[in-house]
């Protein structure tokens, strides 16, 4: 082990999740800057054994000791755990790396988007740096590309959100809902498909054969806390206070990756070929779009890869400074872990 | 039937098929103003017996000697069938009513949603009115309310798009893709739905567990006709040949009803309360807005209901003369059917 005794030590919070899962995974499998990867959940997963970079961990239960020699903590939990524990791995010297959303909107948290803004993770006041939330994440790369060639002004959104961005619960809600709509001529008559699966589990209604547009929790004026996300963290990432952002956010019956339509104003009059050229070139993204060949991102495709994916690029006929986009990203990789790994990766070069 | 004997006979064309089926079904159950009520179809179907208003009815084959004697034939058949015989129907003094998009930006067509623009049924130079796109007709009603009211200058929507839009074969090819996705873990690699579904019927690629930003055929510019049919038949039935329109539109895995997030600017400032009370009030919409109570429209609750179902009316932050809003209509009654026995119950009125 005498390679990694000068790589930084990583802790990941909240490793046995979704979101966790999918971290060990991203570090089995990217370039290895870690030394000692520590795994951490609640008392009742310690003791268990997870599989990272090709060996068996044992995951050891959340305490204020867990953060001694930590360099770099990954926090993968609920917002009220992550509230009460990054300030106390900030406190014994690590930088956290919090996914929840606890610290996005704190002045003194930067939140960051490697891709987009990874100048922000170096001022750091509280030691800890906030990853966005899964729908911003979902298209914000294209943007940030976009914004630096044209100048962004307004943005319009509709998701089209899966249900693991609800967490297992979500994804498991859904699978045990199809299979009670299959084989069935269920979706012709008002309520059918409500009574036939019963349980909505952590959704407001059926997501089988349905779509429902909320997600998240009632805020003011009939807003949803997910599309105020979407329009506070898009502002913060952008570095643009005033930027006009409005959406509506709707969760669909697809288990991972968010897709969202995207009405895009610039200060500039843009073209087609100048904005896929933009799109084509930049990091994290990939420009897949060519509807004469069938070619455009579905979740169905784009699950399970890095990239934000954009296509159906067309310029609005009104108005020569808009752009419509349909993008799709894996809100549980680059919408969570895998923006995550990259901060953390950042800190890491730092450090080195 | 002495009763039946001054009442003005219907042909119905296309009798058999899904919009057809709905057809039958919504004259058994609206008010009878018809006497005769004939069935047209293809020769293949000819002799087939179905029922409308409680009695069996066969079918005859499509021909000129179909319209002898008709006073309104509707046309729920694919575009070439309605361009070769709906002036046939009309050359014989029936007025023929037409679902298809054959004649809908003919300026010598109304294009009529009784709700919005009754009056323009009364011009018809060509002895043709046309029924608008389902995808149009599942706002427009909550969008000619508003307008009447502030003035509309712009809407920006993106649709979820049921299978049914694309007909029975729609319907069937998700059902037996959700047979054969269910019970299982797909869903989370790249192109697993893909390999399993094997067949795509008439969508470009998976609808189970996946969303399609595609519908119609390719036009200039990278715009998908239905995204073009929103934009131009919105505008003729507003009477706006300016409106700033622009449709983003994607299919989703719900059998029947279309969803759409609507952003929609007008010429004057708005407020929720207002617009609330607006589309409480207007014909044909049931405001269902109460997020707090989770009411907000779904399709699985919307299908097999009559009316535009409006809720999360929300006015823009950036903006206050836009509104956001999420729209349903069961795309085979208003979206067709309904809407285009409305229309002939209008023809049949003056006839009377």
């Amino acid at each position: 082990m005498s390679s990694t005794r000068n790589k930084p030590t990583l802790a990941v919070v909240g490793a046995t999740g979704a979101v966790g899962t999918v971290m060990l995974d991203l570090l089995s499998t990217r370039e290895d800057v870690w030394g000692e990867i520590r795994l951490i959940a609640s008392p009742r997963s310690a003791g268990r054994r997870l599989r990272v970079r090709g060996e068996e961990v044992e995951v050891v239960a959340l305490g204020e000791e867990c953060f001694e020699g930590v360099d770099v903590a990954v926090f993968d939990v609920p917002d009220e755990l992550s509230a009460q524990w990054a300030p106390v791995a900030a406190a014994k010297g690590a930088v956290a790396v919090d996914n929840s959303g606890a610290f996005r909107l704190d002045d003194d948290v930067p939140l960051v988007v490697p891709e987009v803004n990874a100048h922000a993770a170096r001022v750091r006041p509280r030691g800890i740096i906030a990853n966005p939330n899964c729908t911003t994440l979902s298209m914000i790369v294209a943007m940030g590309a976009l914004h630096a060639e044209f100048g962004l002004s307004e943005l319009i959104v509709s998701s089209y959100q899966a249900v693991s961005g609800a967490g297992q619960a979500g994804i498991d809600t859904l699978r045990d809902q199809i299979s009670k709509v299959a084989g069935s001529t269920l979706g012709t008559q008002p309520g059918d498909v409500r009574r036939a699966v019963g349980d909505f589990g952590p959704f407001p209604a059926p997501m089988a054969l349905n779509v429902v547009p909320w997600a998240g929790s009632l805020k003011d004026d009939g807003w949803s806390s997910e599309e105020l996300k979407v329009r506070n963290e898009s502002r913060k990432i952008l570095g643009l206070p005033n930027l006009r952002v409005t959406a509506t956010c709707v969760r669909v019956p697809v288990i991972t990756t968010h897709s969202l339509t995207v009405h895009a104003r610039f200060e500039r009059e843009v073209t087609v070929a100048h904005a896929q050229e933009i799109l084509r070139d930049a990091p994290g993204v990939v420009l897949y779009d060519n509807p004469a060949a069938g070619e455009f991102p579905t979740p169905a495709d784009v699950v399970g890869t890095d990239p934000t994916w954009v296509g159906r690029v067309r310029r609005s006929m009104d108005d020569p400074t808009a752009l419509e986009l349909f993008v799709c990203g894996d809100n549980l990789r680059k919408g969570a872990a895998l923006n995550t790994a990259q901060i953390a990766e950042l800190v890491a070069a730092d450090l080195g």
